[in-house]
């Protein structure tokens, strides 16, 4: 057995964590594309029959109430808001991140005001976000400013009216500085809207303790929720008030039930709904959370930084010189839940990967992409992984 | 047997359409909250469950292409199509009903051009139609008028851009002129957008046959998708290239793996599209849409019509006189799939017609809803249902 594989067993002894593989179906692919679609919880395919035979084949119509369908929007939101740092009460699931982008950059500069005519935007940006926030400018008769995060300090002004960063790259895996971004943001008057959707459930986000004015997120990648489960919109407690949504459907009505020809918006995260929940996706979320019974992000997060420097030493002992590179910093605090790696023929390679046995993806044009999700990959996943792929780009 | 009781045998026997009944789960309930939230089709839970456990739990990303997930909101657009009379290429599934009417209400004034400055909108329709329709004229500039059906004639002008109607109101039951009114709305060179949450699986629709612009509708009524299964929009295939999107999502990108930073809009229905598609609530639809197999809407349009008439003749013979008063209309073609019933105390009678096991809705302040989805429900359960109203509000 080489040293890094036998390293690789010791550091599973160790990991506290490694129970948790227990709690998602798993077989002997090594997975490292739970950043796209995280892998399926043990129990959730029970709670979904639940959900179809009993609550909407028996139950019917009165499963709204009976079964909880109703509030389940704002109830998986409070269940998701201690793995963001966020209290009770701000976040609200359903739509997709997209949607809930449209929602958020809208919200954001009517709350700034007439007089701020700028929205800056992650120019780096997974594309939805950028394409939305175009939208929501000229909707909103406002100029959409793409920037790079390290030029945000030096572009704001007082024309900014919203800020629209990723805390994680989707491409690179770059982890940006939320707290100082946010607090520069904060200093220009403008509101910040964050994309949690690669880094909510794999590191510390601390939405509430930095301030963070507004927030969106995906909840399929290290969340586990499953293909296309609903997104989620976090709105600050204190600005809930002046959530003024582009979207007002019945279901954020103060009186849903009173069929009122008058929009009259609910207090607080609620607001932020639009119509009728997705039920069976949404509730599959529901069991899916179950998973982080007992976890804590800190110690994800720390297993995750472990996955990501072993993978990073594995290649770098594994792969010949200079056929890939890593486009990740090295840098703990820079770095998110994901290594990504220039290679030039990587859509060839990550098929081979794939016909191996270790999963991940390619991004175009020439980016591996692996993802570690520390609630299910192991050391000697990683160790795998990186000795396939040694293999794969030296044959 | 009462002679009504009899005549119900009777007709149950000559229903061509009896048969379906075996498609679903249904129990001894007399389920008439199929316009709220249709019954469980008998082969949806074996295909959510071949979703979550094969194609997610073992699949896992690779199903984004061999199970087909990415394409299924132009998939299952197409099993919709001929249910509303459109030819395929025109419908796409996903978000909310809400969403989509938005987006096809900024579309519809995008495409009605700058002259025109004025939306009208059914102002007995379901109020979040209403809601949304203020939010899409508040973000283009354009003024909202709530008129009732009956007015459009007069308050079409040269001023309309667009034109929101219901096919049939949720409340009464009352169907409009679809024909007709498409035919002034274009008259005055305005768009016509319909929403058909309470006509699709209930009755022709003709969509194609009529030049309806633009429609959107739930699929959770008639068409049993499930509890908040994705909705769908219908974009006329000569307008197609003049939909421009106020939710322009990754997903309705020309390339959307190219990643690019400018938006470009695909060709077509998924031009609609705007997020990652909710697979688990949109896959459930699809099997509960082949409930559908030989079955025409004609046939399902005389079946509905018999049990609305046989109701309401039951109604008449089992109930007090002055009891309750039907405000849906008594003439076919202005006819849903419901009959609505005022009531002084109808919350009440609700309450106790559920605990008899006869199951439908109220509606604020006074209406007795009962919805009649012609694919499960027979003229036993008519009968049935009347004659436990009657001693309902008798005793």
């Amino acid at each position: 057995m080489s040293e890094l594989a036998s390293r690789a067993m010791e550091l599973d002894s160790a990991d506290e964590l490694a129970g948790l593989r227990g709690r998602f179906v798993l077989d002997d692919v090594v997975y490292l594309d739970g950043n796209s679609l995280g892998a399926l919880p043990a129990n959730v395919p029970g709670r979904v029959e639940d959900v179809v035979r009993r609550q909407w084949g028996e139950l019917r119509i009165r499963s709204w109430d009976e079964s909880g369908w109703w509030t389940a929007p704002e109830r998986i939101g409070d269940r998701i808001a201690p793995l963001v740092g966020a209290a009770a009460g701000q976040i609200v699931v359903g739509d997709s991140t997209s949607v809930n982008v449209f929602k958020a950059l809208v919200a954001a500069v009517r709350m700034a005001g007439e007089g701020r005519d700028e929205i800056l935007v992650d120019a780096t940006t997974f594309p939805t976000d950028g394409y939305i926030a175009e939208s929501a400018a000229r909707m909103t008769g406002r100029t959409l400013r793409p920037v790079t995060p390290a030029e945000v300090g030096s572009a704001l002004s007082g024309r900014t009216a919203a800020v629209l960063l990723n805390h994680v790259d989707y491409r690179t895996g770059r982890l940006y500085d939320l707290p100082s971004l946010t607090a520069a943001v904060h200093a220009a008057g403008a509101i910040a809207v964050w994309d949690l959707c690669h880094s909510a459930g794999a590191l510390p986000v601390g939405l509430d303790e930095h301030g963070v004015d507004l927030a969106v997120g995906c909840t399929y990648k290290y969340l586990n929720g499953g293909p296309g489960s609903p997104a989620y919109l976090y709105v600050r407690r204190d600005l809930q008030d002046r959530f003024d949504s582009p979207l007002p459907g019945w279901n954020s009505h103060a009186e849903p039930f009173g069929m009122r020809p008058g929009y009259e918006p609910a207090s607080g995260a609620v607001r932020g709904r639009v119509g009728t929940p997705d039920i069976l996706s949404m509730l599959a979320l529901e069991a899916a959370l179950e998973v982080w019974g007992g976890v804590s992000v800190e110690a994800v997060r720390a297993k995750s930084l472990a996955l990501t420097d072993f993978f990073l030493e594995c290649v770098d002992a594994y792969t010949p010189a200079g056929r890939v590179e890593s486009v990740t910093p090295a840098a703990h605090g820079e770095r998110g839940s994901q290594v990504a790696l220039r290679c030039d023929d990587a859509g060839d390679v990550m098929k081979r990967l794939i016909e191996r046995g270790v999963v991940g993806d390619f991004r175009h044009p020439d980016v591996l992409r692996f993802g570690f999700t520390p609630l299910y990959v192991g050391f000697a996943d990683v160790e795998r992984a990186a000795r396939v792929l040694g293999e794969t780009v030296a044959g």
